[in-house]
């Protein structure tokens, strides 16, 4: 077996962080794509601050709840520094599926018209085409998508092309593939569809946990990640817009925090962000997001990439030694990659292989990962999905390739 | 000073499950209608289900995963019991105001044209007014609302009138009073719907938390309801629909978990109440939410509400008796009433009311309470509020009438 390569050192230890790993000492976790685990850092938060600072925000008439504020408020600030984006401009959702649901409606309801074109990608995950199907049938609009290469890249020749010549309203793509872990090459498509006045929705979901990110620089119109990703809580997400595009659009949902003014009959509207947070927010999660982002901060984004660097790098040299193993997604010498290996066994099932590498300890994800165009554009039904995150080490590419040279010559034999 | 009333026994102890009270031994919370506090049984359950549980859910393809998962679906069992509704009807939204967004753009959408009435009330939160504002809006139709009585009642001949007289296309009322306790008529209002063939939407967001429930019995089509108002996390709440509502309603939000199958440019969808979860959902909070609905159960819905009653009509007793206090809200004998007591102090602002009391470690809110039409109707720009939950007892209202008596008596010199 291959020696394991050298981890970063500030990053093999933070594994004692997890919780998780304590309660389960043989989990190899590596279905970080689909949801990453939480550090004691982040439960702690959130535990402290029911326990100690708990209050409904926005509604200062007492210090508890204006310390419940400046808490929420200072993770807006946090989130801002972060992703290299004004405070204003980044708006609390769920996740990062509300997110583009938010930009669907508020954005498309008022903007899209009957022959329109909003343009999505033939790799989007279905949070990012779902509610362009939803809001383009509400408008007589249609999605149309850019095909993938072959290796499971944007085929940016499709792109121009259809930017070109299709009466394209609105670009929604992904930054980062959760299926094949494509790093997309964010700038170029943004500066693609700025140069034909159009403007860009880019689906950070897989992104923002894995790449340091400048968003200003970046430019896109519209940007949204889920916290539950990037080791922070369930329940929120971030829509991330540049600040003169949200002044100009219109509330999605109604309620209480949004508005400036309510007549039995009709309503007018807080500035944004506040606009797009009606009733009590998600506050003891977005207090956890910010927990999240400390950490991940003081672990360093260049650092958290360069070891699913190296954790990419080694598993794509143990896995494709193993014949009988199909790897889906691009050559990372072609093509930038983030921590993610699809993968089939010849002759099995993903659900099969799933379940027997999870009998051994081990969770990978085994499905059609919310991308089905995808799927077909691969001809597959299914795959497996090992995904990496900051708890991983060599180690757990060991014993998922171990454990995959074991099923592969269980199903050669069968 | 009046003697305290007993205290219901299986109440008062209950105090000690919430760790606030720990931390902040002097804490008078009397704002639980903005948000409830939290007993440890709901923070342990957050903080374990990250620490030793973890995993996205609806994919399972390791035993972590259909664990968690069975966590999260048997809260929508729970909840089905705790409401008496069938678990079908249940869907987890961030909030009641999420929910009422919900059913105004999935049903109001597709039912609502020009010329057609939403009929609201006068008192309603703008949680209840502002969606049906926002749709409305985009299907030309237009929102009515029900008068109130002077003594915050809902007046029952004018919404007899106005389902008589008006293209009501749907009803959307409150259950009980944010700003002044009042419990609606629930089952009548129904039933004066239903007669006229018109659905109705109730919001419970102050009902659920206070008063026992029998959904299938009272059968509203829609009813909403927030988990931060009873014990449980912020960042979840539930759309309580009758199935066969639900099962003719269209998606709200699109994206993971709620489609069937996806192409580039349409998708079909799951059945409810799939159809209606786009997305991770808020997997910590539905389970923290599951842990509010024990510990509420275990205190017994009836003993939580005989427990607000005893405090409520304590303090009526205790405030009504200070010279120069406004009390609002209709009395108890003539309306039942929640444990909600909307107050000012003559000659002083209602913010100033509550930054007094704050200094004396008392938290009420002061401002329109999120229901400015009601505040027109009643004439006063905004009240101070005061509401009771489990962990109240009658020496808060006694702190509460003795730092009224004296904020009276300082706004009275001056």
């Amino acid at each position: 077996m291959t020696e394991p390569l050298a981890v970063p050192s500030s990053l093999p230890q933070c594994k004692a962080d997890f919780p998780i790993f304590t309660h389960h000492p043989e989990l190899v976790f590596l279905d970080s794509a689909a949801s990453a685990q939480k550090p004691q850092q982040v439960i702690s938060a959130i535990a402290n601050f029911y326990a100690q600072d708990y209050a409904n925000i926005h509604r200062g008439a007492y210090r508890l709840s204006s310390r419940a504020t400046d808490l929420f408020e200072s993770v807006r600030e946090k989130a801002a520094q972060f992703f290299g984006a004004p405070a204003e401009g980044i708006v609390f959702t769920r996740n990062a599926t509300e997110a583009v649901n938010l930009v669907a409606y508020a954005w498309g309801l008022r903007h899209l018209s009957a022959g329109d074109v909003v343009l999505v990608g033939e790799m989007e995950h279905h949070a990012n085409l779902v509610p362009w199907h939803l809001v383009a049938g509400l408008r007589g609009a249609r999605v149309e998508a850019v095909r993938m290469t072959p290796d499971g890249q944007l085929d940016l020749e499709d792109y121009a092309h259809k930017l070109a010549t299709l009466p394209v309203k609105l670009v929604a793509l992904q930054h980062v593939s959760n299926a094949l872990g494509t790093v997309h090459p964010a700038r170029e498509l943004v500066e693609q569809a700025h140069g034909r006045g159009v403007p860009i929705l880019l689906d950070g979901a897989q992104a923002a946990p894995h790449l340091p990110l400048d968003l200003a620089a970046l430019g896109a119109d519209f940007y949204v990640l889920s916290s539950h990703k990037m080791l922070g809580p369930t329940g929120v997400g971030c829509l991330i817009a540049r600040p003169e595009v949200l002044r100009d659009l219109p509330p999605f949902n109604g309620g209480g925090d949004m508005i400036r003014e309510v007549y039995p009959d009709h309503s007018t509207y807080a500035d944004p962000p506040s606009r797009f947070e009606a009733g009590t927010p998600a506050i003891a999660e977005v207090i956890g997001f910010g927990a999240a982002l400390d950490y991940l901060k003081a672990l360093g984004m260049d650092q958290v990439h360069a070891h699913e660097q190296m954790l990419l790098h080694y598993a794509l040299e143990q896995l494709g030694g193993i014949a009988g193993l199909t790897l889906y997604g691009p050559d990372p010498a072609q093509a930038q990659r983030s921590g993610v290996v699809s993968f089939n066994v010849l002759g099995a099932h993903a659900h099969d292989v799933a379940g027997f590498l999870d009998e051994a300890g081990i969770c990978v994800r085994a499905g059609h990962h919310c991308a089905q165009p995808l799927m077909r554009a691969l001809d597959v039904a299914s795959t497996a999905r090992a995904s990496f995150y900051v708890y991983n080490t060599p180690a757990d590419v060991d014993r998922l390739a171990a454990e995959l040279r074991e099923i592969v010559q269980f199903f050669g034999e069968t």
